[in-house]
């Protein structure tokens, strides 16, 4: 059993139980993952826009891309299942033997998003920290496992 | 004002009004909405594999495949901006006419999937019809405003 197996099987989130079940869902994985990549971009990139002044602050929306934001925050991580690490992906190899760590950034950053949907709906002022937070644990993982592109 | 513009103005869908906002996200809006597709063609085919007896049916990855296409299930319509109807999608130029059937198909998808989740944890066969409820809401958006690929 390989070291990348081990630490798969150690691995108790379930998330990762079904695709395992199915090799032949490896590039589906990529696809899946990348997917709710283009979905944290999206939304965060529509509140980032506000937070840099670029279109004005609006309450509601920016709520709206927080929320919807936390409901993929927590799905990627399911696409980097074993055998996915080929073709057109930018996880580093790194990324492969950190799987653990990999699961807990997400868990981490999911529970941002939490803090951050909870301080929206106000002044932009009382979102902001929150936001930079949820920024912060996105980099955290794109400095350690993404390639730069 | 043309008529889309009418449509899309008319349309008391929040989701609609930031991309609106921000006319260059027009091709991000194509590709955030088939990251979500993805995302549903994921969770949507683990579930399916299951029902078709092609996997093994768990209760606990079943259920949660549903909960996750739930979170994404409502997201996808908002990618459907104003202006990107170009490229590579496979959108009708019906869609772009029946923005508020859409956006009505969607809600009503994402009803049947409350639905499903609902009766996930136990029996396979508890799940089976409304697991056919949401590939028929599927199949009904895709037989009138998806080009057969």
């Amino acid at each position: 059993m390989s070291l990348k197996k081990v630490v798969l099987t150690a691995l108790s989130c379930a998330l990762l139980a079904a695709p395992l079940a199915q090799a032949d869902r490896t590039e589906d994985a990529i696809e899946y993952r990348q997917g709710i990549f283009k979905a944290y971009g999206w939304h965060f990139g529509a509140m980032g826009a506000m937070v840099r002044g670029k279109v004005d602050y609006d309450a509601e929306q920016f709520a709206h891309h927080a929320k919807s934001f936390l409901a993929v925050a927590p799905l990627a991580v399911e696409g980097f299942v074993e055998g996915s690490d080929f073709g057109e992906t930018a996880a580093k190899d790194e990324l492969w033997d950190n799987l653990d760590d990999v699961n807990q950034r997400f868990v981490d950053m999911t529970e941002a998003a939490e803090k951050l949907v909870a301080l929206t709906g106000g002044e932009l002022s009382d979102a902001k920290a929150a936001f930079g937070a949820v920024a912060k644990s996105c980099k955290g993982c794109h400095d350690n496992y993404r390639e730069k592109r």
